[in-house]
């Protein structure tokens, strides 16, 4: 080893000898990839809908594994019905480093979401193997199964498929159970997909970013500072319902009055304090729903997603307080179920450097930002660090015919994909 | 002719001999009377659900037709389907005062809106048949079909039933032409219906308030000034759906967001004027609808009512414009459709008077005040001068089994009708 590999290994960033230049990957190559994948479940519209479990994925996971076999994976498919490319590294002993994303789709969804991630992770394996390098570490790419229905093939991997779970109707039509059966996982024994925290070296994800930050500030890479946590809350007001034309303006208890001011005043409280929580009302119903009633009971549901769940709480909590206060002018109550969707995963601190050291060799500007949209990272972080790189969504658009990153984007996150993972395969252990 | 019936005439009040007190009417008959009907229809949980056109309407209308006939009216069904009782004057020569409501109800339904104004006009004719008065003008009771409907039968008679009305499918299952035929009309020969503006010395009908206005207020008679005009408008909110994790706070276009503040302007805007007119938003929708989903449209119901056509214009016009500004603070757009449902029906200020005079007499307080509701008056209003008369609803509830208004306002009521039948059929004719 040369001297100056010791200090590389030692700042966690990569050598080579002085006449080689580092690997990249094959833009062009990605990109026929992608639209070899798209013929699967493609829509006369533009897009896919190849939703886990349908005939559309599993003939486009053939294709996958195709491809992986190609890039020199020996491929299996788990009990859970993932698919899981292996190459050896140079030391048995170590932890794998895992790579992947998945590539089952919404209906009528895009080319891009989860698809450039799992493409462009088998890229820098073909890559590695045409350049001939061999990594320290063991190797996986991983497509996880269906992603878009709730993270199952991570679930299953990192913390365990439960019984609920594999009995409830996936978007196909199928029940989980039998979609597992149907991709050849082993439903069965779903169990032993499960591993063991702390028996990955690390899971690094390459995405598309869903949103348009990127695109609106001009920046290339996005090194994702952590997935947010989601708490979804079904908000319950109740007044009286009653005649809209006998009813004077001061004698109502009017529930979609009281539901408008919690909307807009939920709206404030988000946005009143400093940095990039949401929280939006997707959803509204009034009962009974006529022009000439005045609604006695109105429904809606509301999300606050941030890095820091302790901020998820206390916009939480403020908002209930403000809809008490909402409630007292005119006589109507709120009732707040809430739901924890999942809790922020943070990135390590390390590989955000190294994504960022790759970026800034590349001469690609970056930022960090946190994941707005969950992905199977948040899951593979209970096994050990993750790390996830994001390129530009154009419009910002995703789960859409219309979304689209461009070609360029596209080789530029697959080449920090595969500086990162080189940097980490000589990196000290993360701390 | 005594002297004192002479200015009594002039006057607008009626006169009695000095040994006669004037005929007062049988509230424990009115209640038994509404006992009785409220059998036609009876619902398990209370009250009843006896809608236009089915055949507990047809049965209930039997049995008022009993009633009619007993207090020697002669009873006809028009072609219209209405039940015309007739009752002949003194002077042939003189047009004939209306009086009447409607028995049909709302599915699940109360037993006193329309049924407390219909039956107390059949006491009074019976009071006065028991007591030998006989009238100047003809009297005529009419029981008005599918009054919840639209007000089909007060349509016919006064404007004309069109051919679009007569296909449409009533809340029976049946078209109102199968429905009209079913009740003993001749809805090809609907036409014949119609009478001819100034054809009616007045109509004059008894009701329940359908609101708390009364009962909050102490005031035993509601004097109706009019009936309120009705505009409905079905707004339209667009923005654009977007990634509720994905799509920062500022670069939002929530259509949800501005529906609220729309609303809550709304309110406002109606509130901040003088007056009694009301607003509300009874029904909502957001798209696509999801938790995690910013919504891109969002469609309301608006509805404006008052006594003053020009005033809803106004609050109208205010309420699109507030809707443009709200729009522009997050790039999104409003679409207002608009509908007349009814101009507003004033009452007669001579027949307001009477019905003031006539309670004085009776020790009744009485209070000035809009029907918020529609009602078959504001039809009979294009055929001459109406008047209202209303009676406290316990709790404002209506369309209700929870519908009540008490023995003692039932009988006060039919007493002023009494008297104010009487005063105006010894009045000089009206302005």
């Amino acid at each position: 080893m040369k001297t100056s590999c010791l200090f590389a290994i030692l700042l966690g960033t990569t050598c080579w000898a002085a006449n080689a230049t580092p690997p990249q990957v094959n833009g062009r190559r990605i990109i026929q990839h992608l639209e070899g994948l798209s013929e699967y479940g493609k829509n006369p519209q533009g897009g896919v809908s190849r939703v886990a479990y349908t005939e559309a994925d599993r003939a486009g996971r053939e294709y996958v594994m195709g491809l992986m076999r190609e890039a020199g994976l020996e491929v299996s498919i788990d009990v859970a019905g993932n698919l899981v490319g292996t190459r050896a590294g140079t030391d048995a002993a170590l932890k794998p480093i895992v790579i992947g994303s998945h590539i089952d789709s919404v209906p009528e969804g895009g080319n891009y979401d989860g698809d450039v991630g799992s493409l462009g992770a088998i890229e820098v394996v073909q890559t590695l193997k045409e350049r001939g390098v061999r990594l320290r570490h063991p190797l996986q790419v991983i497509i996880f199964e269906n992603e878009e229905g709730g993270l199952l093939g991570s679930t299953a991997i990192a913390l365990g498929a439960d019984a609920a779970r594999l009995n409830s109707v996936s978007q196909s039509g199928k029940t989980v159970r039998e979609g597992v059966k149907f991709l050849g996982g082993d439903p069965g024994r779903i169990a032993e997909a499960k591993r063991q925290p702390g028996s990955i070296r690390a899971y690094i994800e390459l995405h598309i970013e869903q949103g348009a930050v990127l695109e609106h500030e001009h920046v290339q890479i996005g090194i994702v500072e952590g997935i947010v946590g989601i708490l979804d809350s079904e908000v319950m007001v109740e007044g009286f319902a009653n005649h809209a034309g006998t009813t004077p303006m001061d004698q109502r208890h009017d529930a979609m009055l009281s539901a408008a001011r919690f909307v807009e005043k939920f709206n404030l409280l988000v946005t009143a304090v400093p940095g990039r929580q949401v929280g939006t009302v997707g959803w509204i119903k009034a009962e009974p729903g006529a022009y000439n009633v005045i609604p006695g009971k109105v429904g809606l549901g509301l999300e606050l997603r941030d890095l820091d769940a302790g901020k998820i709480k206390t916009l939480f909590d403020r908002s209930r307080e403000a809809a008490d206060e909402i409630g007292r002018l005119n006589g109507t109550t709120f009732n707040f179920s809430s739901r924890d969707i999942s809790a922020p995963a943070l990135t390590d601190k390390s590989l955000q450097g190294m994504i960022g050291a790759t970026a800034k060799r590349l001469n690609l500007s970056t930022k960090l930002m946190p994941s707005g949209a969950g992905h199977d990272a948040q899951e593979m972080a209970n096994l050990g660090p993750i790390g996830m790189i994001f390129i530009p969504s154009v419009g910002g658009i995703s789960h859409s015919p219309k979304e689209f990153s461009n070609p360029g984007d596209i080789e530029n996150g697959a080449n920090v994909l595969l500086g990162t993972l080189q940097s980490l395969d000589v990196a000290k252990e993360l701390k």
